[in-house]
């Protein structure tokens, strides 16, 4: 049977051959995750995934969310996903047992996560929310408030979001209004109108606790007075039974261009007066706690833009190579017609959807191999290199990932012709719905002068530097390789111009530049991407080739052939256009600084 | 007030300045086409556009069309208007006063649709298809054909549609099986199923002309044997009355991803038996009489895609000089809040939108200005020369251009933000709209290989050569000008590299490396079109540079600095990854041919 949704052997590679997941297992925090364990969770999350929740897919987007005095429901078929979901312990993959987690590697988890969000991501948002809101109490959360909250969000019996955008305060967290005073016994009163909600209120919970940053009476302006809250929809009696409405009332939902199942409440709190939060972490720390949550949340917002190109990707292979129009462009007047999988143009298609989302699979679990590797790491040198690693990934794996997913699930639906823009295919929908992908979590504008801000020069640079050494450590043992060779040398040029504007950029920051500088954040987010794409592919072709030069399976010896011609291809087409982008940069064009704003139109 | 849909300084710049349009009005056949009348036309397209039109763009696109026992009805508030439209005589603006047309230069329409189009694309797609449908009975009609129907199309009293696709006939329109049996009255019996038939049916009209492709009993397979018919929703009677339904049944409409507006009908003839068409031109010469209309229909694309991307860029300027957001990032930390206008990278996307879609606007008119003088030419040499321009041009004009007008709605979404992916603004409908120009009237693929494989030797390369030289004249009267010469150079550098990228795949097709150059395909329509922008650009730059020079009013000194930035930009970040591109094109890798079938999945 044609796969579906994610490439099972390709998923299997990555965490098998690729990061050698199973052996985290020799460390005891990971004890039970053997290979024979990690390839049933996989296999039960691609059952669950591909029989569950796919097939409400469309279904689910043309019901979309309903509003109606302050409730909303949600598509009908999602109650019973969501049972099953619970039932499974999906919500809490990578958290602790003790707490109603699965406890396993975060590697497994995005295998996971790569199948649920490829079947259908406006349904996975619900369970991210929640986990998220989670992770929050677990990170930051009193005892009691653990008690009270933890594993009734972790098991899914509760729902969670998360309360930060206002209409004036978008990118700009910042200049948020909503109010917090302090009551005498210790929690705080909490006013303020809040927008974009995901999830904020939905009929699959009795309860749902919000997570809600605000401003106490008194705090300094901008992010320094910014705290944390926890506000629950109902509050929680002293037996954890529901109490009263806690005054967090929905006034609407917003009609979007896509994940219509997903609803984006806007949330009104203490318009009577009667909204009541406790304090979660420290008085003015709200930012604080909220960028360690950060990480997680903008690796997952890659995973879902990836997932979405994932699925595009196998959706035009198998339409593709069932789908007969047109002769080949080689032969005689008289031949048959073939598949549009012939087609030259059609193949180059699908050789770049295959390149890069296989890289982008790669780049995405290798992130959190790397947390999974702190979890296990002996010395605290290891686990500061790889977090290191990790934040400079961040940026990257959110915007650049997203950015090309999108584009992805453009060609994607381009392989259907004329019924990929119809309804009757999913193409439409994973590019719909892939597009808030590049937005949310912050922006991909954002994402790009992250990476050039902050990421660049975290650690006096040592973590960007740490990166590229391992870049340049597959670049080293492939060039031992005969066949991969020559596609090394081309990366290790391509790595090298890459640190040189990287130099060239923090030169023009460190001497009062910034504006050219961030003019260049997005174009560098790119050749950074394209870069680390490249890396993964040559590391994969590197032990495709070795496998190759070995004994491999028959069956095997097709997957191998495509991870050399993956990396081929990459190498050889977009790595010289990424030069090329490199050049632009370099070039220094200040242009959209000079001009002025009249003279925009 | 903030203009909207297209620039009107921008527009008169190249009716004007650049083309010189009103100089036509010095031939006969656009006489009344002075400077003023064409002023005067814009205007009054303008206000029918941004007054009539644009209001209803949402609306439209909620309600869609409805299909109830073969009946479909469009949006409502399109009935208004589409009176409007007929009583402003727009639906045949070139065409000749005999037949209701308004005998107006190409490039003064085109300005025109550029903001038809940009307001409202669905509603214009019916007056599309009536044109399009009526050009073609205009060119291939008989005299009794054109008394019965002609008018009757252009004063849009009678609608028009076009029947090509079928199921299994798509991009291979050979593979058609629609039937056309001759009667003893020299008229046929069609049957057959079309499919994605926009405007096919609906409740704008009294009768609808389709003209259908089908294939008379006994003629040729594939597209040899493909003749053109004249099949009327309702026959008409010698007197010109309505006679019988003509059993042309809709069966249903598509549910799409965009363009609501604009019903796409499943029609079936002849299901009855009683479906009378008469023959359209010659028998068995129907793909000839479509290829005819095809660059007329094409450059519409072209225009509909750019369109979106003139809108959404002016939506995104207007709105990034209206919304505060975060500070200034060279500003101190207690600086006050700034509109995003002045953020390095909204400032870097709206200088990308505004530079591409000005050297679209100029290179769509250009091309309705060299159909202009193939009318006004004194020599058959002049005629040819420009007919030969207009052949290569096209697919770029259809191709490139809406690729590229993707791309561009999605950056105008991001600039909006959240809100960008609501429906409260119109980007996210000007995104999903647009995506069908890529695909519809030959997919992109389709037109980057017949630039390949049709136009690129066509008249034995000469037209493509003519090309270049016009390119080279700009060039070369550009490195005249100071201000402009070192992008003269850049430019130079570019196109050569073109010309050899060209002379490179025309060798692969000549010694039958055809898919090898096929595969190259797209990335040669990317080059050849980027190379094209950098052109309109330097030419565009080359007279803003001689009005700043002399002594310009002082309104227009922002306009002009503005096409000086536009093109640097251009130029400086854009044409080295076009060279990029043009490298790995060079480097001639293979991967997607090589690549096994099972190999990729």
């Amino acid at each position: 049977m044609a796969q579906v949704v994610a490439d099972r052997r390709d998923i299997d590679f990555v965490l098998h051959e690729q990061l050698g997941v199973a052996d985290l297992s020799k460390h005891e925090l990971f004890r039970d995750f053997t290979k024979k364990t990690i390839d049933l969770v996989v296999s039960e999350a691609r059952n669950l995934a591909v029989k569950e929740l796919l097939p409400f897919l469309k279904e689910a987007d043309e019901q979309g969310c309903t509003f109606e005095n302050g409730e909303v429901r949600v598509p009908k078929a999602f109650h019973k996903a969501y049972e099953l979901f619970r039932e499974g312990e999906w919500i809490a993959m990578c958290d602790e047992p003790d707490w109603g987690g699965q406890g396993m590697p975060s590697t497994v988890a995005l295998a996971a996560n790569n199948y649920f969000n490829g079947a259908n991501y406006p349904f996975m948002l619900h369970n991210i929310l929640i986990h998220g809101a989670g992770k929050l109490v677990e990170c930051f959360g009193t005892p009691e408030q653990k008690d009270t909250y933890l594993k009734n969000m972790y098991t899914g019996k509760w729902g969670g979001s998360m309360l930060l955008t206002e209409p004036e305060a978008g990118s700009d967290v910042g200049a948020l209004t909503t109010k917090a005073v302090k009551n005498d016994d210790g929690t705080y009163s909490i006013t303020g109108n809040k927008i974009f909600i995901s999830s904020g209120e939905n009929d699959l919970v009795e309860n749902i606790i919000h997570p809600v940053l605000a401003r106490i009476e008194g705090a300094p302006e901008g992010t320094a007075g910014i705290s944390l809250f926890l506000v629950p929809k109902f509050r929680v009696n002293p037996d954890g039974s529901l109490g009263a409405f806690n005054d967090v009332v929905c006034t609407g939902i917003e009609e979007k261009m896509g994940i219509h199942g997903s609803p984006t409440c806007s949330l009104s709190l203490g318009g009577k007066g009667e909204c009541i939060g406790t304090l979660l972490g420290d008085e003015n720390k709200g930012m604080r706690a909220m960028f360690v949550m950060m990480n997680e949340a903008r690796l997952h917002v890659g995973m879902q833009g990836f997932a979405n190109a994932s699925a595009s990707y196998l959706n035009a292979l198998n339409y593709a190579r069932t789908r007969v129009q047109g002769k080949a462009v080689e032969a005689p007047r008289d031949s048959a017609n073939v598949a549009i999988i012939h087609h030259p143009e059609i193949r180059r298609i699908l050789l770049t959807m295959k390149s890069y989302t296989e890289g982008m699979r790669s780049l995405l679990f290798y992130v959190g191999y790397l947390e999974d590797r702190i979890k296990t790491a002996d010395t605290t040198d290891e686990k500061s290199r790889c977090q290191g690693m990790i934040d400079v990934l961040i940026p990257v794996a959110k915007g650049y990932i997203t950015d090309r997913a999108f584009e992805l699930c453009s060609q994607g639906l381009d392989v259907f012709g004329g019924y990929g823009f119809t309804r009757e295919y999913p193409q439409e929908q994973l590019l719909r719905d892939c597009k808030i992908t590049q937005i949310y979590e912050g922006t991909n504008s954002i994402q790009a002068m992250d990476l050039l801000g902050r990421k660049l020069m975290l650690n006096k640079g040592e973590a960007f530097k740490t990166l590229t050494e391992e870049v340049q450590n597959t670049i080293r043992s492939s060039k031992g390789i005969d066949r991969i060779s020559g596609l090394a040398d081309s990366l290790d040029h391509t790595v090298e111009k890459l640190v040189e504007i990287a130099e060239m950029l923090v030169t023009d920051m460190g001497t009062g530049n910034i504006r050219q500088a961030f003019a260049n954040a997005r174009p560098f987010l790119d050749v950074t991407g394209d870069t680390l794409m490249a890396w993964m592919l040559l590391w994969r072709a590197g032990i495709a080739a070795e496998k190759l030069d070995g004994n491999p399976r028959k069956k095997d010896i097709h997957f191998y052939q495509g991870q050399m011609k993956g990396a081929r291809f990459f190498i050889n087409t977009v790595l010289p256009v990424t030069r090329g982008k490199m050049e632009a940069i370099r070039t220094g064009d200040m242009s959209c600084l000079e001009i002025e704003d009249a003279e925009f139109g």
